[in-house]
């Protein structure tokens, strides 16, 4: 009966730790790579032979600046200063928002301890364990040290995710501007590079330090496993909470810089967007690397760290915990190994194999991207499945064993991954302006900007459908196959193609500063035609990205779900008691309330750039002339102010709900709350996103003017332009701000309900006690 | 043990009919005192005395057009050709729609009637009843008639709602205007009188009909409750439906008129809303009184009659049903007769006990009427709760007995009516230009439409805050007292001042129209201004309207689904298996899917609009000069066109989505369905017509320029208004269109179970059996 995987355990303790280690030396490579483009104006012999002006300078290929008789010297030097600038006000303001909730994070950190450490009086003795009391377990005060010390490390793996992140966004702009001169082939390779740097580490490091904190805990823990991974959710819920505070901050921050600088620039004074003249650029551009960079990272390295304590919790009550199988036990370790084996793999497709020649060639390529770490990634799990499981296992499920066959697991894996692909696919569909949806909604924009903001909030809506007949599905066969195990797992196969996934997604904020970087530093408008096109393939790979966090979120926040149930000991969640169904209402209502909190910063930071901005053109002389600089640090300032102020409500909201739910109103009402809030959040996370992606692309495709119908509705400054507009910036804090905040929401709520699980089972819902 | 109610029987059996009566003459009787203003130009010796211009004309009152020297005939002619050019328009509309929707009606009552007989393969034997098997029960192909019969009355009952509702209003509407001139007072005892007669009709008559079907039927089910009372819902699912067709065909009519006549008049050609020169003028109108009058006419006949279906059906099975008591049976019945007497005193406050002299007094006097009848009915739950009822009872709770006091389920019933006042007000907070969320919004408009978009969405999404915390405390308390009863009678309490809320309801598009006829017929701006203050408080009204419709309809469907699960025979609906969980997600999903269909369906239908707008603009000479006349007949025939063909699409989502999940998925998942599409529904329902009340009042707040902020906003014409009004547009389909179309499909999806429930729990689940 009890059979054990095949793979030994002491090849599991060599795999793992090695294939981080390979993801994080490829990491390095790209980094190398990306390195080898200069940005200082002393270019040293590699690059730059001679002097300016002087015809071919080194470079093997020909540059546009050179055709135009520009000085080619001087846009370096501009980009370099540029690039220091943007580096330096991301870093500062991430420093800012790192203090502020470092403070929160002791509070809270102090608050596990104490909350866990009181469920047992904060004795220091053994007691028998929860699933089988036959056993002797460590003590709740243990839990609590350790799920105190995983929380913390998880939060600091979060951060240095983030700013990582931002360091080699901030890193790569200049570099994918000045190889725009050369083409938009060298261009895009950089950005995707730069990306996939970001990916892998994040991947890697993820992965190392959970392997590193399970081995060390093991040290104290010893066979008691079901202490053991119940700590390491610590791990999870401070990934998690780290990554909301960057999602909403950097969101906050981005966005007032982004709509302040719109707003005045683009609509009222008609200069082009990124313009040195407009006094918010700087501060839009560093929004991008803290709000769509940092945050995203965190926001990732989340999903992930939720994702494999999930299995992993629900995995130590399973028969792979009771029999100590630490391979089996380690699975869901091991398909994150194999998919940064994978997607190692899939970028050389992008970076080596193949290249991109043209404009219209990027976005297959990403795609393709896409396509080929799922097929290679099939692959992997079901190698993974074989040799890492056992034949037959069984899995706890609500009170009852439920019995498992390992190629069961590899389709629950499998049915993640390939939903994740189906969203990945549906979300392209609805953003991309190659396809009708958006250009329906750049065609709408004839009509005024009422139409095309109907258009694009009908167009989110929809575009919700299919990626919602995708999750049930998988939740479906995986739910079926191995309960809340499966499910946990099959948000693990979403994410196993994380690291191509973030490189992606962190390709398309680097491509928009790229651009940035192209106007401020007056370069000539071909090469940011080129940045442009690299940006809108990005805004549909951001969507995408979106679209995979979503998913995945929701996927990981029902395992989250389903292991806090069984933790704290409930065995149905009935919708028909009165206790439940409250609870369903009103966590439908949370992403509500958090969305409005969060829009409403970003609509109020904005108010005051505007004003700020609007200030600076009228008293500054010489600034639309541009024989004056603006002044940027009073931007940068709103902008970071707005965000650490704003960020707090929101947080606050996501961070107690559960425990006051859990305290006064009991783990039934909290049940219902996650649940509730679960099946409405991802429903506008996914709207808002795509809806933001579409009007931004809707936009791009008037500017771009490619096809005759695009032609009809620009150009630039052409009445359906200026409606585009007016909805790419309503979408901003939609597709930046609120919506990918709220799959944090649905995540962070469950895997915080879970570690406080223990704490609520035994002093919870003193409301109804008292009543 | 076994206590009857107070009150015997035949009282019972006198009382509710009377009641019923009162409601009728009294709504007669407001209807004569509207017709005493007369429109035609021929006025006769009661208004009239003289000619045209000779000073004082008989009217007590001093009107503005002899001030201004303007010809009082023509302008009275004018209204009577303007009011019925859209009386006409609005009947043939009705007319077409009805056609059509009676074909669906057919259809669907022929499936009725098949699949409830199919459930016992059509035997025409009685058999054991399904709670109490030692009783005899009528056949299943005797609910299956009786259903149908029902449905058809349901429906019938519906069609006359919406249509008296039209046919009212458009009689009021002209005589608004004209009393508009002797001054806002006498313009809003007119207006308030009108919507008067709709709501008393619609109430009573929904009464009588209800009490009618139930003694009918009762002769021959004698004995049999059980079938009776099951038989008696397929009244709900008429209602219901119809209300669907109403408000989705209606909504999109309206709107599609709305924005195209906006887009282009507003906005590209500057001139005033309603000006006679816009073609899409009279449809325009004509849509008011389709969407918003007859479409909220069936719409809040709908959630009656689900109301006192679902509370019936659940007592049908309680004490009460199986000691045959019938007057604590039919208690919700009393409630609501109750409710009318209570809304004829409350009426008498507005139009008798007080008189408005000012602007500023219409509000206040629209919120008292909530408040007094609020106060009043809670002292008539009272009374009919002593009389009505047994001291205790027992209620039917899903499998188990549940012990209910008298003074408990006064509990729920007020907690009903007061959650509805609590929503009322938080509404009106949200929605109307005296208070700080909607300034904020209009103070948005400085910097563009942009950030006028992102804080009305944020407003609409904080606005769900208060009513939903409402609504869960509603839920819990009548959950705990009585079960699902409780609920049922909950809702019944929001709804019993039904006929006062639609008062206030209709009042509001009857303002409306009153201003555009009085711009249509060049009256004196005063006028228009006097106009444009009533119809401010009909937003607010109009989306208090709203905020009842939806918080009854959240309670309705949850007692309907509690019915269908009782009825379905399933025990717990637990969130932790896969079959409920995944009918919650895509539950969740309806809404937006649904939203998405019926905004598309408005942007384009309002898209071909702005195209026919703009073509007579160019096209005929002389049309903006006012020299020639614009062809009406087309616009309307566009709307016509559109909202019959694009009512279809959606009208088969929610009718179709219970029957394929009841038959493929069976009835877990659907209950999963319906709660998701509870929870998730009723946020976008009132965030989506709160933000949209939001933006049209901030815009009449800049238009109206009362205070200095608003008039630094002004006037018509600057680019804040501009602002306001792109806002406004958005603001048409979600607050018209789709956000009062989801309260009807939450309750239609819950309601159509219920009555299928039968044949689900037969044959319901053919997908999970053969897999």
């Amino acid at each position: 009966m009890v059979a054990s995987a095949f793979l030994p355990e002491l090849w599991t303790e060599i795999l793992v730790p090695v294939c981080a280690v390979v993801g994080i030396v490829f990491s390095l490579f790209q980094w190398f790579i990306v390195s080898r483009v200069r940005v200082s104006a002393d270019q040293g012999a590699s690059s730059s032979s001679g002097g300016a002006n002087n015809g071919k300078n080194g470079y093997g290929d020909y540059l546009i600046e050179e055709e135009e008789g520009v000085n080619d010297q001087s846009v370096v030097a501009k980009c370099a200063e540029i690039q220091t600038a943007i580096s330096e006000g991301a870093t500062s303001f991430l420093f800012t928002e790192y203090r502020y909730v470092g403070v929160f994070m002791v509070i809270f950190a102090a608050i596990i301890f104490v909350f866990l450490g009181s469920v047992e009086g904060f004795s220091t003795e053994n007691k028998p364990c929860t699933y089988d009391e036959t056993k002797t377990c460590k003590p709740a005060l243990a839990t609590a040290a350790f799920s105190t010390i995983a929380f913390i490390l998880g939060a600091v793996t979060s951060v240095l995710s983030g700013f990582l992140g931002m360091k080699i966004a901030t890193y790569a702009n200049a570099r994918t501007t000045l190889e725009a001169r050369k083409g938009v082939g060298k261009a895009f390779i950089v950005a995707f590079r730069s990306g996939a740097v970001m990916g892998f580490l994040l991947a890697a490091s993820g992965l190392l330090v959970l392997y590193i904190t399970i081995n060390v805990f093991k040290i104290y823990y010893g066979e008691d496993w079901e202490g053991l991974f119940e700590a390491i959710t610590g791990y999870g819920l401070g990934g998690s909470s780290m990554a909301l505070f960057g999602r909403v901050g950097g969101g906050i921050y981005t966005k007032a810089a982004d709509v302040g600088a719109d707003l005045v620039g683009k609509i009222e004074r008609n200069i082009p967007e990124d313009d040195p003249r407009n006094p918010a650029v700087i501060a839009d551009n560093v929004g991008d690397n803290v709000g769509d960079i940092a945050g995203m990272g965190s926001d990732l390295f989340g999903s992930y760290a939720e994702a494999s304590c999930a299995a992993l919790v629900v995995a130590s009550i399973s028969s792979f915990g009771i029999n100590h199988d630490f391979t089996a036990m380690c699975y869901p370790l091991l398909i994150s190994s194999m998919g940064i084996l994978v997607c190692l793999i899939t970028t050389l497709f992008a970076t080596d194999f193949f290249e991109i020649k043209a404009v219209k060639e990027i976005e297959p390529a990403l795609k393709n991207q896409l396509i080929i770490s799922t097929v290679i990634m099939t692959v992997g799990i079901a190698i993974v499945s074989y040799v890492g499981l056992p034949s037959s296992f069984t899995i706890f499920n609500f009170g009852a064993q439920k019995v498992v066959k390992n190629w069961q697991l590899f389709l629950c894996v499998c049915v993640g991954l390939w939903a994740g692909l189906i969203i990945g696919f549906v979300t392209e569909y609805y953003t991309s302006n190659a396809y009708s949806p958006v250009q329906d909604v750049a065609d709408s924009c004839r009509t005024g900007a009422a139409t095309n903001v109907i258009f694009g909030l009908a167009l989110g809506y929809k575009s919700v459908i299919i990626p919602i007949f995708a999750i049930a599905v998988s939740i479906f066969v995986s739910f079926s196959f191995a309960a809340m195990y499966g499910v946990a797992v099959a948000a693990l196969g979403m994410l196993s193609t994380i690291a191509t996934g973030l490189a992606i997604d962190a390709y398309g904020p680097i491509s928009d500063n790229a651009g940035g970087i192209a106007e401020m530093a007056g370069m000539s408008h071909r090469i940011r035609e080129r940045t442009d096109a690299l940006d809108a393939a990005g805004n549909t790979t951001a969507a995408i990205g979106k679209g995979f966090a979503i998913g995945s979120a929701a996927l990981v926040s029902l395992a989250l779900f389903g292991a806090f149930v069984s933790r704290a000991g409930v065995h149905t969640v009935d919708v028909l008691t009165p206790k439940v169904i409250i609870g369903l209402l009103v966590g439908a209502m949370l992403p509500y309330w958090f969305s409005a909190m969060t829009m409403k910063s970003v609509g109020s930071a904005a108010l005051k750039m505007v004003e700020e901005v609007r200030r600076q053109f009228n008293t500054i002389p010489g600034l639309m002339e541009g024989t004056a600089k603006p002044d940027y640090a009073t931007c940068v300032k709103i902008s970071t102010d707005a965000s650490i102020k704003e960020m707090i409500p929101p947080g606050c909201l996501v961070m107690l709900t559960p425990l006051i739910v859990g305290f006064f109103f009991g783990v039934e009402t909290l049940s219902g709350v996650l649940a509730g809030s679960l099946v409405s959040g991802v429903q506008i996370a996914i709207s808002a996103s795509n809806t933001g992606g579409a009007w931004d692309n809707a936009k791009k495709y008037i500017e771009a003017g490619v096809s005759e119908h695009a032609k009809s509705l620009g150009p630039k400054g052409s009445e359906p332009h200026k409606a585009a507009v007016i909805g790419d910036t309503i979408g901003d804090p939609l597709k930046d701000t609120s919506g990918p905040s709220l799959n944090i929401l649905i995540k962070l709520m469950a895997v915080e309900s879970l570690v406080f699980a223990p704490f609520f089972a035994t002093h919870g819902g003193i409301l109804f006690k008292y009543l």
